[in-house]
C-alpha cells in the first residue's frame, strides 16, 4: 500500500485544481509525451493505442454506411486556400506556410492543410461527370495544423490527428441528411462506446465553421461542468463546388452543382474521455477503447501453481477481450495503482486461496465494485463486468450534466448561475449576434448550440427582450 | 466484346512503352489523381483501399514482434535536425521549409519531416532511463515529404505515405538483431503475401541512408528488367543517440548509450506489386492485397433467378473473401474488361444455364485459366484458386528476373550485358567507391545490394582488377 500512496500522491486532485490533474494522468498514465516541437505532442503506445481504437470503431460505421477512405496531399497551394472566401479568412490567421522547398524559395507558398475542402473540392472538381457518379463519399485519416497560441494536450495542439468526411451529392436535401446521419454516428458511438452523453445541435451563425451554410455538433460535458465540441458536421450548401467548378450532367442532361457536407472528430476525443470519465487515481477507460480491458494481478505468484493458474486464465480471456497478464517482480499494490492509473477497466486477482476455491476477484475501475466470479463462469462474467462499467460511466456523466444543467428565465439569474461555476445554462435566445457577444461579455460563456431537442423557457430573449426564435445551450468551454 | 476492347485499347502496350503503360494503369485503374500540388498525388479509394491491405499485413508483423505504434510531431525544428552530422547533409537539400505560422516569421524555421530519427531521438531521451526500459521497439505510419525534382506515381512523390519504425537496444549485437529481424518479416510479407521475389543484402557505403552504420534492403526486378527498392532497415551503433544524449544506467550500474535501428516501407510497394504482375490488360493484384479478390459477373442477369443466385453466393463467399457483385447495366464484357483492369484476381460467372447445372465459371485473372465448378465446392474451390493466383504471380515474377539476371566476370563482358537492356547483373567488386561510380558511368547501373547469399564468379574486381570482396547486385533502377 505504500506504493500505491506513493503514485496515487503523484496527482493533483481533480477538486484542487482540475487543469493540474489533467496534466498529471496524461502524462502518467504515458499517454503523451511533450516534444521539443512547439506546441506539438508526441503520442505514445498508450496512447496512441486508444486512438487506434476510437480509428476502428468510427471506420467501421463510416464503411458500413458506404463511405470510402482516400489520402489527399498535405499541403494547400495558396491560389487554392483562396478560392472560398469565408474559408480563406477563418484559416489564414491560424495557418503554417511552406515558403522554401529543395533548398529553393518557392514562387507560390503552400500551407499545412488546417483542414482539406479545398482538395477534396479540387479532386472532385476531375472525377464527377455525372449523376451517376453521385454520392460521393469520402473520408481521410491524417493529421492537420492549425497554428495555435496556447495549447494543451489532446484539446488544443499545433498538429493534431482526426478524419474528415467530405461528401458530395446530387441535392440539397440528401447532403442535409448525410450531414445528419453523420452527426448521429458520432453521438452514438460517443454515447454506446465512449459512455459520454453528448447533446445534439446545430451551432450559431458565430461559431459555424468558415464556409458553412450550418455546422451540427455533439456537446459533452466534462467532469469539471465545461464544455467540450466533441465532433461537427457541416453543411456546405453549393458554395464550395461553386468556387472549385463541380460540375455534374444531372438526369435531366442539364450541367448542376452538387452539394457538399464535411464532418470530423480528432484526438480532442481522448481529452474528452479523460475529462469525462477520470478520478483522483487517474484514468478511468471506457471498454471499448481501453488498450487493455482486463488486468491480471496473480497474489504470492511464486507459490506453486499460481502463475500457471494466471497464464490458463489469461488465454482464456485472450479469446473475447483485450487481455494483459502482469507477472513482474512489482507488489501487487504497486501493480493495483499502475493500472488504476491507466484506467484499466477490470482488474483480476488471483491467488492460491482463490485457485483452491476454483474461483477469482473481479474489481471494477469505476466504482471499485468486487465481483467473487467462478474460474468457470469467466466468459460469461466478464463480458457482463464491461458492460457494467461502461452503464455505470454513462450514468455517472449523465448524472454531473444534469446536475450542472439549469435554466436562465431572464439576465440577472443567468449572470448569478454563470458566476456559480461551470455549467450548462439553457434560455431563450433572439438569434441576434449581439446579444450572444453580450452573453460572452456579462457571463463568460458561449452558445454550445441550438439542441435539436428544443423546449419553451419563456418567450423573449433574456438580454434585449425581443421574441425568442430558438432555445440555446450556453457554457465555459474548452 | 467492343466494349472490351475499346477500354483495352486505351492502355498503352507495356512493350510498346513501359513507363507510359504504368502511367496509364495507375490512372484507369484509379489509383491515384494529379492534384494541384506540385509533386503530390491524390490516392483515391481503389489505391488507398490497396495500401490499408498492405498496413494490416504489415502492422500485425510488427505487434506479433512486440512493437508499439506511436505518433511523432510532423515537423522538425532545425536544430534538432543538424544534430547529427551526416544526417543533415543527406536531408537538408531535399527538405520543405516552414518558415512563417500563425501570421508570424519564424524564429527558428522546421522543415516537415523527411524521416524521423531526430524526433524518436529527442523522445527516446526523455523515457530512457535504466536497461529496464530497453527495448523500445516503437513504430508510427504517417506521410513524409521529401521534395522531388521529377516525380512518378508511387515511385517518387514529395509526399508519400509509409511506416517508419524506431528501435533502441541494450547491445549492438541486439540492434543488428532487430535490423536483421525487420529486413526479414518485409521480405516474408514482399514474398507471401505480394507474391514478389526478394534479393535481401547490404547497401553499399554509397548507397546507405544518411547517418547509419550499415543499411540493409530488399530488391526486386519489376517486369522491364528494372530494380525496385523496396525496404530498407538501418543500423545505426550509437551514433543518433550520443548526439541526442539518449542513456540509460546499465546492469552494472554504470551510464551506457543505447543502439538505434530505424525500418521503412511505404507507398511505393503499390509500384512495386504494379510493375512486378500487372500486364497490358491492367493491373494484376495478388489476393492478399485486392481490395476485390473475386468479383461476380451475372450473365443474362435478367432471367428469373439469376441474381437471386448471384446474391446468394456473393452472401456465402462474403463470409471468407472480400467479394464484390456487380448487378449494373453494363454488359458482362464491360464488366470483364473493367475487373481485369482493376487486376481481381478471380471472376466468378454465373448465369442461366451454370444454375441449372448447379456450377459456376471461375478465371484466373493472373492466366485467364478456367475452372467449372460447383456450387457446393465454392468454400473449398475459391481459397484454393486464390492460392494459386498468388503462387502463379510469384513463379512468374520469380521466372523473369531469373530470366534477366547475368553474371559478368570482366568489364566488357559487363558493359556488352548492360547495353542488352535492363538486367540484374552479378559481378565481384573490390569495395573502393571509385570502381562503382565507374560502373554507374560506363554502363548505367547502380549497385543495389551486396546479398547475403554470396556468390563466388571471380577473383578480381573487374573494373580495377584488385582483389574482390564482395559479389555485388547490379541494375537500372527506379
Amino acid at each position: 500500500m505504500a506504493d500505491q500512496k506513493k503514485m496515487v500522491e503523484a496527482i493533483t486532485s481533480m477538486e484542487d485544481d482540475f487543469a493540474q490533474w489533467y496534466t498529471d494522468v496524461v502524462k502518467k498514465a504515458e499517454l503523451i509525451d511533450y516534444s521539443s516541437v512547439r506546441g506539438c505532442m508526441v503520442l505514445r503506445p498508450y496512447g496512441y493505442a486508444i486512438w487506434e481504437n476510437i480509428q476502428k470503431l468510427f471506420d467501421a460505421r463510416f464503411k458500413a454506411t458506404g463511405h470510402e477512405n482516400v489520402y489527399m496531399p498535405m499541403f494547400i497551394p495558396e491560389s487554392l486556400l483562396q478560392k472560398e472566401k469565408d474559408h480563406i479568412e477563418g484559416f489564414a490567421p491560424e495557418v503554417a506556410w511552406i515558403t522554401m522547398g529543395g533548398g529553393e524559395q518557392l514562387q507560390e507558398r503552400m500551407c499545412v492543410r488546417p483542414t482539406s475542402e479545398t482538395l477534396f473540392c479540387d479532386h472532385y472538381a476531375h472525377v464527377i461527370k455525372s449523376y451517376r457518379d453521385l454520392p460521393k463519399l469520402y473520408n481521410q485519416w491524417c493529421s492537420v495544423v492549425r497554428w495555435e497560441k496556447t495549447t494543451r494536450p489532446f484539446l488544443r495542439s499545433m498538429e493534431f490527428l482526426w478524419q474528415e468526411g467530405h461528401t458530395m451529392h446530387e441535392t440539397a436535401e440528401e447532403a442535409i441528411a448525410e450531414t445528419e446521419q453523420m452527426l448521429n454516428i458520432y453521438a452514438d458511438v460517443c454515447e454506446k462506446n465512449f459512455a459520454i452523453p453528448m447533446i445534439k445541435g446545430q451551432k450559431t451563425e458565430k461559431e459555424k465553421f468558415a464556409g458553412a451554410e450550418a455546422t451540427y455538433t455533439i456537446e459533452a460535458m466534462m467532469h469539471d461542468g465545461k464544455a467540450l465540441q466533441s465532433g461537427t458536421s457541416h453543411f456546405f450548401g453549393d458554395g464550395f463546388a461553386k468556387a472549385f467548378d463541380v460540375q455534374f450532367t444531372g438526369r435531366d442532361n442539364q450541367l448542376h452543382t452538387p452539394f457538399e457536407t464535411s464532418w470530423g472528430v480528432s484526438t480532442r476525443l481522448i481529452g474528452a474521455i479523460i475529462m469525462t470519465h477520470g478520478d483522483n487515481n487517474g484514468l478511468v477507460l471506457p471498454p471499448d477503447v481501453a488498450p487493455i480491458q482486463v488486468v491480471i494481478v496473480p497474489a504470492q505468484q511464486h507459490k506453486e501453481g499460481v502463475l500457471d493458474a494466471a497464464r490458463a486464465v489469461k488465454d482464456r480471456l485472450a479469446k473475447f477481450c483485450r487481455v494483459k497478464l502482469d507477472d513482474s517482480e512489482q507488489t501487487p499494490g504497486w501493480k493495483f495503482a499502475e493500472y488504476e492509473m491507466k484506467g484499466v477497466p477490470v482488474r483480476l486477482e488471483i491467488g492460491p486461496r482463490d485457485i483452491a476455491n476454483n474461483q477469482c476477484v473481479l474489481v471494477r475501475r469505476d466504482n471499485r465494485e468486487k465481483y467473487f466470479v467462478s474460474l468457470d463462469e469467466l466468459e460469461t462474467k466478464i463480458p457482463e463486468i464491461l458492460g457494467l462499467v461502461r452503464d455505470g460511466l454513462y450514468q455517472r456523466a449523465l448524472e454531473n450534466r444534469e446536475n450542472r444543467t439549469f435554466t436562465a428565465h431572464d439576465l440577472d439569474e443567468f449572470i448569478k448561475l454563470a458566476n456559480s461555476g461551470n455549467c450548462f445554462i439553457k434560455s431563450m435566445w433572439c438569434g441576434d449576434r449581439e446579444c450572444e457577444d453580450k452573453l460572452k461579455e456579462v457571463a463568460g460563456v458561449s452558445s454550445r448550440c441550438m439542441p435539436f431537442e428544443q423546449e419553451h423557457i419563456s418567450d423573449v430573449c433574456p438580454v434585449c427582450g425581443k421574441p425568442a426564435t430558438k432555445m440555446v445551450y450556453w457554457g465555459k468551454a474548452y
